[in-house]
Formats: C-alpha cells, structure tokens, sequence
C-alpha cells in the first residue's frame, strides 16, 4: 500500500520530505495541465474549515460575500498600469472558443482588482454607500515558472476582500485591521506564529500603496508569506472612476483596501507542523479530530459495538471518522498519522476487557490507556494540549530563529544557517536584488512589533535608518 | 433610488420582468465580458446556503468534497468522442500565457469527467476501493451564445458528483438516489415542486448512458431543467482505463454516476415565486429571513432600543437584518419587498406605545400588528406558513397545467398554450427535432411518476407504445 511507504527524512531533504507528504499524506494528487493540483479530501477539507472560520471573522468587519467572474476583458486589466505590468508575463489568456478566434482576447483573473472596480463605480453614489466591504472565495491563476502544491500552484483557491472608503484613515485602519486578523486566525486555528509588518517598496502589490504582510517560518527556516492587506489609496478609483459625494456635496475617489489569504495556508500548515511520519494537522482546523479504529472487529462484536457507540458519542461534538475496514491494526495506525489525525482511539478486544481503549496523539506520538467512561473528558483535554503544544513549538522555533544583525558579513552567516535576519536597511530596489541574488534572501517585512530603539547604520548604504527590515530565504 | 423603480409586470412582459427583478433587486449585475455575471450579496447567499444542506444531503451519501483544476489539457477532453463532440463549439479555450503561445491549449472545464476519470484511474486499484463518491463545487464555462442571468451564463456556478461503483446495479441506484435527492431538496427548500423523470436519448447528457432529470415549471409555463443525474455506464471508464480487481481477481471497468445542480436554480427560484414587486424568498434558503426597520429611528430612541432589541433576540435563532439607516419608511418597506426577505417587521412609534409592532408577509402582504411579546412564537409560525404557502401554489400551477392529449393538433395547441404536455410518443431523435422547429417545444422527460396504463399510439409515429413524454418550452 503507497499510503505507508516512507517518507523522506525531513533532516536530509526537506524538499522531497515535503513531496512526499503531501502525496503520500493522501493530501493531493497532481493534475494533468503542468502546475496543476488535485486537492482531495483531507487537504480540501482543511479548506473548508479556513473558509468556515474565516467567514465568521469577515462578517465581524461587515463584509458580505459576492462573487465576480473568472474572465477580465485585455484591455480592462491594463487600466492600472503597475497593476497589469506586475502580472503580464503569468496571464493565461483565452484566446478562442471552438474554433472560432475572439475579438478581444480574456485573461483569467490573477486577482480581481479591477473587475471589483468596475462594480464599485456603478454602486457607488454618495459617502452614504461607504464603506462597502465585498469578500469573494475564488480560484485565481498565475502562470508561474516553477510550481509547488499549495505553495505556489498556477491555479490557486483564496479569499480576496474588497472595500472602499470615504476617507483614507478609515481605509488605513481596515487594511491594519484584516492583517491582523488573519495573523489571530493563523494563531488560533492554524498555531502558526507569524511575524506582522509592512513590504518595501519593492516587495508591495502591483498597484498598492502600501502592502502589510504576515510571514510564517516553516520547520527549515524559510519564510512563507502567509497573508497580505494592501492600502490602495486611490489608485484603482482614479483608473475605474469610482467616485462619491462626499459630505460637503464634492465628488471624491474612494479609498479602497484588498486583502487575501490562500491554498498556501496549508502548505503553511505542513511545514509548520509535520515530522518524519506527514502532516499533523491541528485539532481547530482538522477535518477529522478523532479517528477512532476497530482493532479485530470483524473478529469481536464487542470492539465493533464500543467502536461505533464511542463514533456517535464522540461525533456530537467533533469530527470523527471510524475505520471499521478488516485491514490489519498497524495499517490503520499507520493511514491516521500519515493523514495527521490530531487523535486516534484504539478499541481493541484486551483493552476492552478492562473497560478502556488506547488513546494516541498524534503530535508527540504518546499513548495511554484510558477508561471508557472518561474518555469524553480526556479527548477534550488532549486535543486543546495538541493545538497549544503545537502554536508553542512552533513559536519557540521561530522566537529562537530570528536574530540581529548589524554588517553584511554576519548578514550572510545568519542567511546562510537559515535564520530570519533583522537588519538596519534603508537600501533600494536595486540594493534588495542584488543582496537576493547574492545571499538569495529577500525582504520579508518590516515588522511591527520589532523595533529600533534608536537610529543605526544602514548594512548597505551606511546611512543612519529607523528602519529595520527583516530578511530570509522564503516560498 | 434605481432600486425601487418599477418592475415590468410580469403578465405583460415575462422576459423584461425577469430581467427587472435581478437587476432591481439587487441580486446581479452585469459583468465585463458578454454573458458574465456578478452575483451580488443577495443571490451569492442564497447559493452559500444551497452550498450548506446541499453539502449535507451529499454527506448523507457518503460523498466528499474535493477540487480538481480549471484546465483541461485539449487532447484530454477529446478522448470521449461522444462527450467532446457534445461541449466542442462551447470551449472557451487557453492558447497563450503572457506573450508566449502554449504547445497545448487548455480549455476551461465545461464539466469535469474526463478530469475525475484521470484521478479515479489512479485511485482504484480493487473492490475494496469502492465505491468513490466525489463531489465539487467549482465554476464551469460554456460559451452560450445566447445568455440569461443565473440560467444560461457562460460561466456559471455548480456542484458536480462524481462516483464509481464495482457493479452496474449499484451505479444506477445512486443517478436515481441522487435525483430523488435533488427533488427533496427542491421540495424542501427552494419550495419548488418538480417533475422527476428520464430524458430521451436526444436529450441526454453527452457521454452518459442514461440521464434523469428534474424538470420545475415557471410563472410563464415554460420548464427549466434543475439537475440531473447520469448514469455513464462504463464509457468514461474505458476513455481512461479505470479499472478495479474484482472480487473473482479479474479486472473490471468501473460503472460511474456524475450530477449536479448550478445557480440555475436561482433563477428557477425567482420565476416560481416571484411577483409585481420582485423576487420573493423563501425562508428556509433566504440568507434574510426577517427585515427589522426601524420606523423614525432617528427621531426616538424608544424605536432604536426596540429593534436593536428584536434583531438580538431574533438573530439568535433567524438570519435577521436591522435597517437603522434614517432613510424613509416607504423606501425601506420597498427595499425589503424588492429583495425578497420572507418577513418585515416594522418598528414605529405609534405600535410601540402599544408594545407592539406591525409584522408584513412578503407573499401575501398581509399586515398585522402583533404584541412585542408574541413576535417569537408569531415568526416562527409566519415563515413556516410563508414556505408551505410558496410550495402549495408552485405545485397547483404546475398541477393545473400539465395536460395530456393524444394527436398533434392538441398537442400544438396545448403548447401554444404553454402548458406541459404529457403524450405518447416513440419518435427518433430528427422526430423531435421536427417538432421543435415547428412548435418550440422540446422533450423534457419521461416522468416517472406519470404513466400510461397500456400502450397508445405514438403522436408523430402512430405505433403503439407506453412511453409516455412530457414536452414543453424550455429555458
């Protein structure tokens, strides 16, 4: 059986550990067209459970859910110019239907900035109408060079909110607002720590005024970014007219915000949380919590009868799956923690006997024997221990990982063992490519809640900065 | 305000009515490119709640939600003759990615078969593999030449079911299971009554067997196809080598199913229930079941406390919407009737100082002041009656007008007359065709539940025969 080949050993090849997971994990399978995925049920459902979860943090700041279509006429997408110059060489284009050639070639939306735009000017009248928040879920595609499930696939599955304001400080809020909502979301239900802060100029959305960010660190040190909320100031609005009365009877452009999460979230998640035998998966986000496994019940109608009434006990009130197939006890065990199954409960005929059932977890891989009458409690128990055991060894790995550095020499070191660096930088675009392709690091932000105290000399340009900027090797 | 503009009534002008409540009801707009479509909050939530218990009939089944890619590499989708030859002149397809042409174009999926036919072959390896039920929520692209909101965009929004059986028996009784599914679930619901049934071999979907169908009839009398249901024998299985070991250690073809329901069923929604003042929704799918407004709100703050108090108590157990705005009373009772919302309460000052509050039926428009302490237990009762209201008049329309005759002449004029006209026929494929151009109608189905207790004469052919065709005007 594929499912319990071996997987690669993360210390030796992170890379192919990472494949490996993710296709023997059951997560995916790759699609036909090159840079295509298959997201089956497990990685599908973690979706579902971002989607649910994220909902409910949409609608708190007002937002409604709409949807736009999948195609942009050519010429309405080179309305913002950066915009489109940001995305040209990855625009699939639909050129043709049958046989017969178009007038006007189609992109598939990269993102729909523009298609929200047009909307935007034909809702749009007086202040009366702001804000307007609109989220859409939605696949978008960009034909990248070099592909990765989840990380960077050519179609991808994400949410991308959409609103307009009255005044530049309420759009500014809203954008810091949603960026940290998402780091809270990745906290809470995903137990990834992420650093929050702001791009350079070089690293900004096409079109954006200002690009906030959260960047993850997985389990080899690179950085993933994981969310991002753009402040468009009026760009859009001047390049679609979207215009309102303002209070004083003048027509103004809106202010307008974009902000989205993705699929990558769960390559996030892997990367994060997996060890040597696949993905771990964390309780709040896991489409199944508990596996609950028949040990020999084709043999024992007892286990089958414990097996089933501990799946609809349990069930009320979490996910659960049952394995009541007359496969052999280790491949069982073996399919939850591939799959990452926060919990599995064993009932098998000698545990039975002594009124109790084995309990694993998944994360540290212990196991106990428990009496059936407290297993309610202690499911509870252990899946709130594996969510914070899990946010805590990942915070521990990322607060250990970043350091401080103040010359380029030690930069490189610090890059090099795979570290998050913070460094003094006021360099340019042209200063932060040639230290990428030198060191391969790029800037990942300038982070919020780590600061300089007061101004130090640039690493590049030997200019007194406030500005730190943290660098690393990212996805 | 465009939003209260007058709606075309419907007794004059079908078309442009229907085309006045999607627009003025804020259920659409129009998008960039022909025959695209925005779904506004309104008509998005209603398809995220056909999403929710859709989602759960299919788990019921044992189904699981999975994605599969956009694109469809060309040659992929041309290994099913008769599937490929059924889509070819509606392809909208990829040939270029920035200013590079592909070796192989992809078309966007008009449906994903051949896709889930790829995985499956790769998935099933025994008996014991099976059966797989799949299902996905995607959007799908079939260049229509000519377009209608919700029931013929290009692009436009489904769930498509996908299965493998090891045995022929165990296909077909899921394409009739999930047919009947559907059905319930229209009945349920969308409170639209329908008539289930097989389509004749003309009609039947490309690539399958046997189709099943469920046909709902309009306000105008025409019929709209709601879902379908495919039994694909083996076809797809021998396209793309899906063979399983079967219990005798031979190698089989698997037997598949695939169905699916879209956002036509909004637009079946609309034109079943609506009226002079637009859509109306029915409770158990409106993302608002209950309109509160506030009546001169901001002239009392007694109005103010009152609704806010309604829409928490409410809000606790129904999908309740506050209009605080200071807008007038007679645009927010417009606005609620025109969107469609099941209930309005209306919160004025003079009700109040009798603890009370005027409760308005969307269906009915039937006003009643009701005692604050009375709204719950009235609610509750009101949007159960309004959902039984919409049910029972949608099927004795569709009682009333579902008539049978014998002969041609009848038969034209019954359909001239826009009725569902059940008559024996055994005709061929060109036989419909005929009769189509003559008179607009086309075969629906073959009801199951409308029988000929012994043979008649065919219509067009005059043998004898049992099958008995219901036809009709279809969108």
């Amino acid at each position: 059986m594929k499912l319990l080949d071996n997987i690669t050993p993360l210390e030796e090849n992170f890379a192919q550990w990472y494949q490996d997971v993710v296709v023997k994990g059951n997560l995916i399978d790759y699609g036909q067209a090159k840079g295509s995925m298959i997201f089956k049920p497990i990685s599908f459902g973690i979706w579902e459970n971002i989607q649910k979860f994220m909902n409910e943090e949409i609608r708190k700041v007002g937002g409604k859910n709409v949807y736009l279509p999948l195609l942009i006429p050519m010429s309405y997408i080179e309305k913002e110019k950066d915009h489109v110059k940001g995305f040209a060489p990855e625009l699939a284009t639909v050129t043709r239907v049958g046989d017969k050639e178009l007038a006007e070639p189609y992109v598939i939306r990269p993102t729909s900035e523009v298609l929200f735009g047009e909307l935007f000017s034909k809702e749009i009248n007086s202040y009366n109408d702001l804000p307007i928040i609109y989220n859409q879920w939605a696949n978008v595609m960009r034909w990248e060079k070099t592909t990765n499930p989840f990380l960077r696939n050519r179609e991808f599955l994400w949410q991308e909110g959409h609103t307009c304001h009255s005044t530049p400080e309420e759009a500014r809020k809203l954008t810091r607002k949603m960026i940290n909502t998402y780091a809270k979301f990745l906290k809470k239900y995903l137990a990834i720590p992420v650093i929050v802060g702001k791009k350079t100029p070089k690293e900004k959305f096409a079109g954006a005024m200002t690009t906030y960010t959260i960047e993850a660190m997985m389990k080899d040190g690179k950085a993933l970014q994981a969310g991002t909320s753009h402040y468009l100031a009026q760009n859009f609005a001047k390049a679609f007219n979207i215009q309102f009365t303002n209070k004083d009877n003048k027509k103004e452009y809106v202010y307008q915000t974009s902000w989205g999460v993705s699929t990558r979230l769960i390559g996030a998640l892997i990367m994060s949380h997996g060890d040597n035998r696949g993905i771990i998966i964390p309780p709040m986000i896991a489409p199944t919590q508990v596996d609950i496994l028949e040990i020999f019940g084709n043999k024992n109608e007892s286990v089958k009868v414990a097996a089933k009434k501990l799946k609809t006990d349990l069930g009320r009130k979490y996910r659960v799956r049952l394995d009541d197939s007359n496969k052999m006890p280790g491949f069982k065990a073996g399919k939850s923690e591939i799959e990452g199954t926060p919990l599995r409960i064993e009932v098998g005929p000698r545990d039975l006997e002594n009124n109790q059932v084995t309990i694993v977890r998944r994360d540290t891989l212990e196991k106990m024997q428990v009496n059936l009458n407290d297993v309610k409690s202690k499911i509870k128990e252990l899946l709130k221990d594996i969510q914070d055991n899990l946010y805590n060894q990942a915070s521990d790995r990322l607060n250990k990982n970043i350091v401080h550095v103040n010359n380029y020499d030690e930069f490189k070191k610090q890059i090099e063992d795979r570290k998050f660096v913070a460094v003094p930088f006021a360099g340019t675009d042209k200063d932060e490519e040639d230290i990428k392709k030198e060191t391969g690091a790029s800037t990942r932000c300038i982070p919020f809640n780590i600061k300089l105290k007061e101004p130090k000399k640039c690493m590049t340009t030997g200019k007194l900065t406030r500005r730190l900027v943290i660098f690393a090797r990212a996805y």
